[in-house]
């Protein structure tokens, strides 16, 4: 679970910009996108060189899925020039969001949330390299990340009119979007847990609260890292971004801090929720010792009494009396209005 | 519970700009009011066109209650041309409080806390646009918030012969001092808790202890991005606001800040109720175990005595003695007195 | 005990600058000072106007002990133009600390501390006013707070041969000095505490140790803003406090700062003592438990025992033995042995 | 144990500059020592005139130990034109770190550790006043402190060459150096308390580390101060310190930010070593449990059918069967076998 | 454990620049190694004088294994000028890293983490001198930490065309890759311990939690100073360091920052694995002492019953009835099933 540090060891002890990918999913396909306000196509390529071929005037984007052919990558890096330590990020899969100006082009690291299956949430590493009329992106997984994306640029929305950053936009946004969709999902667990907390606290909740806390920890150390990234970028330092779109990161910029708030709260309630169950296991232990002391208390005079009749003795004057057998009922009736005395004095009934 | 995220995922993935309404009232009207110094009119209108084709020289002020009519919102933005983004912020009720200044109009977000049942808090998402001589607001629910504005209004206080921005202002410090209704209210809540815990500890103070954190969580969630917007609006840096109007802004900025310090004594209040609860059940366990430890050390040792002295062994001599009877009181009388000496040392009677 | 929004309501949602006494105490009187270094005056007023009357060309202090009549303070207010805001603040006894600058006067708001009955402090709401060659101070209640003032000025010390804000210097220092008084007491209780506690932890403990914790977070409440408040008069930016004092305000600040670094250690050690106490009772039941378990395990599988041979079973061969009763005690001495040495192997005995 | 305000009532409510020793020793003696890179002289002085008609020419030290002889200090503080405050502080034993700089004097208060007896620290109260050719040092107690610098002096070391900047310097160095003392004494204590909380985790362990975290605080609290006050000594802003000197205090600067590292280090280890005592104890506590638990599930009901079989009643078939008893043990070792299937379940057994 | 103050009392109390090696370990040699981008020679060299003689035009890297031999760190220090407070820190292996600026060198501490043996990670004192073509390391161990540098002279890689500046990188790059080595290491264990702890919490994980902790205490205790020099050495002020290889410092700074991140989140989920193990624990007991109640309430009362007609009283009419043994049977499952009722009531069974 510690997805922290993955299969860093790899690239220990290596001269920097080395090229090993730090991942572990197979595969790897080109799709390259080219669109003006007039025309989008899309398509599958094999190689580098088609994309370093493609003449059309608008703007390029290809987009590379999987990391695993680190041939392609390099190729492709050697011919933008893209420095070795960038080239070193793009497949550490480890390396946590950042992001880098390098005069001529902008260098984004980031995480995108997607569901693999029901309930169940994973990140993948994606880098997106912003050029004045050209957007490269890197997905480690298959997973159709940018589905809206493309239909957007279908159906001609705005986006189109619009140069290389507004698609760098819209990809950042597309990417912290899906994190609102993990904390909605994360929202409503916690309302399960508390519901179940309040009315009955059971053992399941103790793994529940962990897991909660555990994917809160994730979350909170994608968005820090996210937080600083966007605030760079609503600064607006890179003449890549046009001065219009920067209320847009600034924008970004706000979700990103509100997440950040939603996800600490979540933690404290977390923390709140393991405080009361702890509390309230407290409690239930109290209230089982008093029911057994309260048992106790009764009926172990009693049965030692019954016992000492249960004796043997050949001289034993109460055994023959004639009411002994109702003077021990008496008895016994004393002592168990006694305890309850006792007892109700002690506030436990 | 978690009204931190409630329906975002409605508006993940759209463009910027969508225009959806994550909250879940129905209905919306639309009450106009104008005012000089001299006159005052306030009535029902039905259609946008009415606020803008009114003719007033006075302030304006049009307050739009309930925001499921999407459409009636997007014709309002559209003849003021309100940016995309704040469109979508109007619509948007998990949107936190912020202020941000589009030259010739101010745009603030807040959240009003109101008082839907007895000892029951909820919040609202309110908008207040403000403009040289017209104030708009934006309401999520019918729940008479600006009462006391408009009595105000009425009884030509002060406040008529003023600016849009004393109207501005009037509205937002109205919000403010809810929050101090509801800090009130919990405060009182955390005496008569501290109350039951240092005289009797009992299981239902667990729930409410973790009710009254949540509600305190929640506020701070409010204050704090508050606390952001009144210091703007104190630091004066909109020409739309007075000079001598900005003492008042940081009135109101002061009241905050002192808010949240009570906020944060209030939930250092509950985690200490909440430990002294725990340390408090841990202490009652201790003395329930001691009792029952207490008479189990005392009555097993003489149970089994008794046990013995009532086995049918046929060669068994004490059963014969004269005074074997009496010699096991004697025994019994000596093994407590070494039990109670024994507890007396450890501490325990 | 929530003394941190006490009545606020009373004010809430009304227009800025109305003026409700939010306390709870009756009376007032008005006690005018005038001195230069020659000559004391000090009398009781019943009017405004003589006050406003007087002529000595000294020093002024006109000390209003008992906010609750309301007319008054509005008339002292409009002869000398006290801001509107000010003036609310004057009345609201839940507005903490702070300093604010009004061109031609000084307004200051404090707590001062002051012993009501043994062991138990209370804090009044104080204000004071420096004007160029006077100052007012408002007292909530009447307890003598200024005593060692006016002892000081009778006397003749070097108080009276400086200005104005000599005296208001001397009015704080005297508020600060009571905060040792009460963080000296509470540092005599957290020793006694912690003497019983690491010698005889008891239930009594655990209410002392929240009642202290409290204590300590209401003094902190206090002195952060007055922190702020004395650092703002050490930075000596207004006119009306000649540069020599500033040294004696920063003395004030320094003494400030070390209360806060206490009260931070007295809080820290209230919640190692808390910590140290839950230890101390886990470890206690602990021990309750092991002698529960040390008389159980030895003496339940012995009255078992007894119990069996206690069986009135016709055809019972070990009760017609000879040495049946012989070996039921051998037996019983050796199942005893072996648990005493299965409980040493517990590390129990 | 409460060190951090002692006896400060004493002072409370006296106008500034009131001179009153807070501490608690007595006797108090002069030692001055004068010195150049040819000569050495150190001799006991009765008077302070004895000092100020020195006619050394080199470097003076006086160092006045014991401070309840106010009389002396006040003459010397006037002979010296000390500041009233200054003269304050050095009486005020409760006075934590600081610096000032008085133009021609700076004047520095700082806390060293002595052993006082085995495994016992405790701090005095120590002033260093630095003059151009002269320093004056103030000690709450005859510890022979600065032995180290006597001993240094007399070798003829480096130090006497060099300013009195430079005896400043290792005065204060003398006293730092303390510190670690202290702090290697506590990590050794820590080293013991761990490894028996590991080992064998018992009841003292409670106290040791209560004790621990108490020294601790104490010492974060002396060293915080010592931070501001080495950190502004080599800012260098004094002109009565040497600019080659001022590397040596940045050196102290760093030894304390060390210093500080290793206590919040050390404060957390003792957390830690009480989170791991409380979760050993309730593992243990719940350990004993089970065994209790196992032995009182396994005979309860065994000595309850025992119980049935020595019933007295007239009409009891099965006593009267042949194979009566031989059937009770059979069912007795299914309850057994039943029983201890049923643990298993639990895992328990 | 607590390596943060080892034997630094040995210097305690010395005057500054006191050679004392605190450290353990035994022996000492010199390795010489020599480069340009033609040639590379490595030799053992035996005295300080060769070094110094030697007369090779390219980079020359002399490394010094072992610290015990005060005299030859003395004699080199003597012959290079550096500063006496730089020496002693060569030697002090208590102190925490950083760097400092003389002018023609600059001198860096840091700590090198390697593998003693499988599963245990120690730390060595490391400290850099770079001058502008030549690079001093003093390492306290002979444990081969730059192995990788030397492999990677050897085979010619880029690093021997550069200047003595990226040999002083790559020392540093390779002392901080081993962090991320410890760092993978600890994640590997903190999965293992959350597997562990939420199938079958046992014992054993507490000490295995509290080992992590102090790891990662330790670890951070390196970082945090590590981040200040790295931070300082990529603000590139030195000009000692080529512009070029700024972005590498940048690239190691950037490291730390995440992990210091990581370790962060190491340290928060071991609290949270901790909090867990206790609520779990707590609720076991919980469980153990619902089955002990259980048992207990159901027998305690028959048992009590069955020694009521075990008793030998004379006049004891049920005894005779014909159907008294079945009606005690009849009584029993009464009971019985009201104690199931009872104790289904309360959610137990």
């Amino acid at each position: 679970m510690t997805r922290e540090v993955r299969n860093i060891s790899k690239t220990a002890n290596l001269p920097p910009g080395s090229l090993i990918y730090t991942g572990e999913a197979d595969g790897q396909k080109l799709i390259l996108t080219t669109y003006d306000s007039m025309e989008l196509s899309r398509r599958k390529i094999t190689t580098i060189r088609e994309f370093l071929e493609d003449e059309n005037k608008g703007i390029r984007w290809l987009d590379v899925i999987g990391l695993s052919n680190v041939e392609v990558i390099k190729e492709l890096s050697n011919e933008l020039s893209i420095h070795p330590l960038a080239q070193e990020d793009i497949l550490n899969t480890s390396q946590s969001p950042k992001i880098e100006d390098f005069e001529n082009y902008l260098f984004l690291i980031t995480k995108n949330i997607f569901k693999r299956e029901e309930g169940f949430f994973d990140s993948e590493h994606i880098c997106i390299l912003l050029y004045s009329n050209c957007v490269i992106t890197f997905q480690e997984y298959d997973t159709d990340s940018f589905y809206h994306i493309h239909k957007r640029l279908e159906e001609g929305k705005l986006l189109r009119a619009n140069g290389a950053d507004d698609l760098f936009y819209s990809l950042l946004d597309s990417v912290v979007d899906n994190y609102f969709l993990l904390l909605e999902g994360l929202g409503s667990e916690i309302d399960r847990v508390e519901d179940e907390l309040l009315e009955n606290p059971n053992k399941e909740i103790l793994n529940k609260i962990y897991r909660l806390k555990r994917e809160l920890i994730y979350l909170r150390n994608i968005l820090w890292p996210m937080r600083n990234l966007t605030n760079t970028l609503s600064r607006g330092e890179s003449k890549l971004i046009d001065d219009q779109t920067i209320r847009y990161f600034k924008d970004i910029y706000d979700h990103i801090i509100q997440m950040i708030d939603i996800v600490e709260t979540y933690r404290e309630i977390c923390s709140g929720m393991l405080d009361t169950y702890l509390s309230s296991i407290g409690s239930k232990t109290n209230e089982v010792m008093k029911i057994l002391t309260i048992f106790s208390a009764i009926f172990i005079p009693l049965t030692f009494l019954a016992g000492v009749y249960g004796m043997n003795f050949k001289f034993f004057p109460e055994l023959n009396w004639q009411f002994g057998y109702f003077g021990f009922w008496i008895l016994s009736i004393v002592i168990t209005l006694g305890m309850i005395k006792f007892l109700k004095g002690k506030g436990w009934l």
